[in-house]
């Protein structure tokens, strides 16, 4: 399943995943076939008249953009009814459905449905983001950033303009406002969005429907998931009443149709220079790797020991199986010499074609320049995830003890000055994760912060001085078992009080997880500072690179994906797999095969609703579809819609020859998988007697 | 589940191990409580009289030795009827019967029961090895070391002394003959062997009741798991008639009885230097658990993708899950404070007590030489054990064709200066694995292989020249799929064929996995003679610290494990865990409520034979129990004899907490798990109607 959630769900509050997602952002280069993750701010317009003999229109982008819908928690969906009505993917919505759960209720395993609006379930700490305006303040920042400044004071410069702009922009408009990073510093735009945070659950079928075939079939194809989860956005304790929905096609997609997918994905690596691409191939890869085998083999074992263990971290599995599935098959395609051949010619050609223009020749540095950045980056990554990145300390009670002591620390500054997350204009987001009232229990905890303690010790070595301080004489499992009993961080009124109180409250708590917390940050804010400049000098120099591409080679490009909302488009069309062609959809029939074929058995086993009422389906319903539509993690969730606007089906997957679109695009056997829209009809009238929610599907406005 | 069976369970052909057999050799110290992996030339009369006042006539113990069996392919067993009718653990004849398996019969999983002598089945490449006698010769393998000499020439010259001592013996007796060095270097034995290699399967359960509880349950008490399995051992085609074998006791074991282990403990490092064992917890182990988590979420994923690929991944993925809850074990010890704390201490206390005599103060330096050795080792070790060790090229296509092309070019040198395992008193055992007929599955060969090059890419780096020509301008994936498609060393007659012919004729063959092993073989060949050297600087070092300690401390002591028949001793005896007084056995009944409890749901559910069969049993028949007895991997299946001789019950497990005892004794809490004679008995009788077994364990001869 195609997400951009990593083991951290929670960003915010770690700051985990800076490191990779800095690394990840890209710049443009010359496009081909479908390729493309559009800004809505520079659509394709001449590429989908050139070959799909389509024009959008500014309404029709805008009424697509305007229903799009971003997860926060790493997702995409979009509003299907007047009435605040949404979709997105059961595994988008898995992280809501965890956190709703208990001992009593796994509404991850068995779904959810209610059947009245008093049923719906509000989420604990779900916010959604819809965009309204981008505008480009590329000027305004670099312009802040003064000629003769040191890389730590131009980063200071720039995140000190970025937080004034985005402060700027909230007081005036309301709305949540980022500037975002494009082309890897080739340009800033200032996004806009509406927030929502009153989200309620509506609807979700089991686990075993959405994410049929289970690991196994994660990331194949043909497939057979309804993988849907329905919300509700509520404003002002009412159902949000919506001027941009999309309507709801009951005619699925014909083969050859042109779609269009507007989602968020989350990071590609398209335009990163080669070193950096061997730094991921060669070091950044195989330790995430590492790190994921060893969660996977102990979050499994420790399910298998009851239901209830298994209940409590199947989320969190579920993501790191993903992960592993995902980052395996980009490193596969890092390791194959043609890909990385590609890769170089396609550098090479490109500084060639610099060198020979005086104008440009002194841009060749640039790539020198990146290089010893991402050397510095490179020898201090392993205490910088650890420490800073929490990977030493996997466990969302650490989460938050970091960002109590912190948040005292940052807050007496100007929003400029402080770590970017605490900004000002992120305030809101940032304490709505903060006061989760999200389960949160001892033995996972103390399973998960054992074994990250277990990993850092290994890293760092046992001898490390800071290490043998965090471990205070203990062995790893003593120690977090000693902190997660002795915290008091798990009661949300203790973390407003201290979030609220000044940094001598937080200490006078003597919170063991907070002074742990308290005892690694000098180091990490001392590496993280380093990363951050390192980061301005890399934003620098893919600036230069990004200016001569544009000049070389125009601006009709897009830039590589940053968790902003963006548009691609392609035809649903099978493919040629293991000598055999792959038809681009399948039918309902065909996930009774192929559960027969398995004899109904785990991961290939129906729940027992899709058993007792096969005979009430029309078997020849179209199930899931393909289409070489650009997308990547992040995408999960997002809307396929057709030339009229449309809701035809969601994205819920690749296959696995897409992985390497997260480096090179190709559309000879990468597809994005798709439930079709017809799919959900047939189930939720069939199969989940939802017809309330068909209806409101159908007509567009609840009853 | 307890067993030295690492990934490679060929470790005649791949010399695979090597490495981590040489550190784990061990020196005596002083023991305490039910302390001792006895050998059986110095056996524990000491302290069997004082503290159990019994005392071992020769005929017992003569006749405990001669009714042990060693498993070649890892782990132990014993006679059990004058008619060679032999029992060990399923788990250690799962690699028998995973090679009869086919897509037909699962035996691993259905089990197996030969109704008639003309239904046993014969074995495809099992040797079991039943210890005839020891002689000491260290005086003449020291003598053959001058003084003077170099490391590298004492090396050549030890090599060559035990092949000579081993061939003599060998011609003279007719008996498989190895000179297994002790206490690191201390001593050196001659045990001779009566080999058997006509054995054939009798009757093994269902996996589900050997291996009941799983992963989850494995290394845990209570248990209750029928883990056993039968064979017979045959000479000239008939069933071999035995004068030793031990007689089944239908009584069982009482609470605080006395009993004994007579079992091939793999490997203990309990008198390793403090820095071999810091070595072991900062590189050796976590680099063993990173690749042991990789290979099982690989099998894992694999397997999940239909029931034939489970089926031909089963005993591979059981000994990586198995090594896995291990290896965490073991270094879940090192990574105890207060177990490093008693290590050091002791170390410390010996080292004073040799600076304080002036005759041993030269001694001291042994440890600046063993530690000087072993950072040799350890700088070199990732090459090693990726090129030499086999971890860069997992696949038994491999191990052949290493063994094919080094066999040419070691079988025209003196015996006594070929590698190691082409010394002639070698011969056939390592025939006998070369030309098994055990089946080879391309798919399994490729993914392992595919993993495995990945693997060495990722450690050596991509740009390595000899990664690189290893790969030949492929991905792992092309190249694993290339090179196994491509050789013809699964062909039985060619190897045979090989086998016999020149280097000359080897290399004509062109066969692609012979020239890979040919292209890695100088730098492997060059890194394993770097490590043999230091092996020699070790030995002699410790052999300097072992007469020291003999001086010191007395020789009433025992080496570090070796798999080489061992007796140990211990009580049946429960203890406190988690705050509770967990019994000493447990009995039928609690399989049934096991069962219930987790709603008969995997790993915890019964075959359906024991759902039918409940009402025949006596459900307060004994099942399994824990005995104080120091044991490790490779004591899996070693027969539990009382006083009197007589088998009542045999190992299967130790405790999570036992896991410790491979660097340090304790009695608090680890325990040795075993099955009960009497669960046997109930279930051949009651169960599988295997009555004709059941007469021939109770009365010691086939009808």
């Amino acid at each position: 399943m195609m997400t951009t959630r990593m083991i951290h769900h929670r960003l915010p509050l770690l700051a985990g995943g800076t490191l990779l997602g800095a690394l990840l952002l890209g710049a443009a280069a010359t496009t081909r076939a479908d390729e493309g993750m559009w800004l809505y701010n520079a659509p394709p317009r001449k590429l989908l008249k050139e070959r799909h003999q389509f024009e959008p229109t500014a309404a029709w982008l805008e009424h697509v953009q305007k229903s799009s819908v971003r997860f926060n928690s790493g997702g995409s969906g979009s509003f299907v009814s007047e009435d605040g009505l949404l979709i997105s993917n059961h595994h988008v919505g898995s992280d809501d459905l965890q956190k709703l759960s208990d001992e009593q209720h796994d509404y991850v395993r068995n779904g959810f449905h209610a059947r009245t609006r008093a049923e719906e379930k509000r989420c604990l700490d779900l916010e959604l983001n819809v965009l309204q305006n981008i505008e480009d303040v590329t000027a305004r920042v670099n312009a802040a950033v003064k000629p003769g400044l040191s890389a730590d004071e131009a980063f200071a410069a720039r995140r000190a303009v970025m937080a004034e702009i985005e402060k700027e922009s909230l007081d005036q408009t309301g709305l949540r406002s980022d500037v975002v990073t494009l082309y890897q510093g080739g340009a800033y735009h200032l996004y806009r969005f509406k927030r929502y945070t009153d989200v309620r659950l509506v609807f979700a079928p089991e686990q075993q429907i959405a994410f049929y075939g289970g690991d196994p079939d994660n990331f194949e194809y043909p497939r057979f998931d309804l993988d849907i989860c329905l919300f509700r956005a509520y404003e002002n304790g009412q159902p949000a009443k919506l001027r941009h929905h999309l309507r709801f096609s009951t005619n699925g997609v014909s083969e050859n149709e042109l779609v269009f997918v507007s989602g968020h994905p989350g990071n590609t690596s398209r335009q990163l220079t080669l070193a950096e691409l061997e730094y991921l191939r060669d070091q950044r890869f195989p330790y995430i790797l590492a790190r994921l085998h060893r969660l996977e083999v102990m979050l499994t074992a420790w399910s298998g020991r009851s239901d209830e263990n298994a209940r409590r971290a199947k989320d969190l599995s579920f993501g790191v199986q993903n992960s592993r599935k995902a980052r395996e098959g980009f490193l596969a395609g890092l390791l194959d010499p043609q890909v990385m051949s590609q890769k170089k010619q396609a550098e090479q050609r490109f500084r060639a074609a610099l060198a020979a223009k005086p104008e440009w020749k002194d841009t060749l540095s640039a790539w020198d320049r990146i290089a010893a950045a991402q050397q510095i980056v490179a020898g201090q990554a392993l205490p910088h995830t650890l420490l800073e990145g929490g990977h030493g300390f996997d466990s969302t009670l650490f989460g938050i003890a970091r960002t109590l002591l912190r948040a005292a620390d940052e807050k007496p500054k100007p929003s400029g000055e402080r770590l970017r997350e605490f900004r000002d204009s992120n305030r809101e987001s940032l304490e709505l994760g903060l006061f989760s009232e999200e389960p949160i229990y001892d033995d996972l905890e103390t399973l998960r912060l054992a074994n990250s303690l277990g990993w850092l010790t290994e890293k760092l070595g046992s001898g490390h001085a800071l290490v043998q301080q965090i471990l205070a004489g203990k062995s790893p499992r003593a120690r977090a078992a000693a902190l997660v009993s002795g915290t008091r961080v798990k009661d949300v009124a203790l973390r407003k009080k201290l979030y609220a109180g000044s940094a001598a409250e937080v200490a006078a708590a003597k919170d063991p997880m907070i002074e742990l917390a308290r005892l690694v940050d000098a180091e990490a804010r001392r590496l993280r500072k380093i990363n951050e400049t390192q980061d301005e000098v890399k934003r620098q120099a893919y600036g230069q690179i990004a200016a001569a591409r544009f000049a070389l080679s125009g601006t009709d490009t897009f830039p590589d994906a940053t968790f902003t909302l963006r548009l691609a488009y392609g035809v649903a069309r099978g493919y040629q797999g293991d000598g055999r062609k792959i038809p681009f959809q399948t039918i309902f029939a065909g996930l009774y095969e192929r559960a027969a074929e398995h004899k109904n058995k785990p991961p290939f086993d129906l729940p027992p609703r899709w058993v007792e009422r096969k005979g009430r389906l029309d078997l020849s319903t179209p199930f899931n579809f393909v289409s070489t539509a650009d997308i990547i993690g992040g995408n999960s969730g997002s809307p396929v819609v057709n030339r009229a606007g449309k809701f035809v089906g969601i994205i819920f997957d690749g296959n696995i020859q897409s992985l390497v679109l997260d480096f090179i695009y190709t559309e000879e056997q990468a597809r994005a998988v798709s439930v079709n829209s017809q799919a959900i009809m047939e189930s939720l009238r069939k199969v989940y007697d939802a017809h309330e929610l068909a209806d409101e599907l159908a007509t567009g406005r609840a009853k």
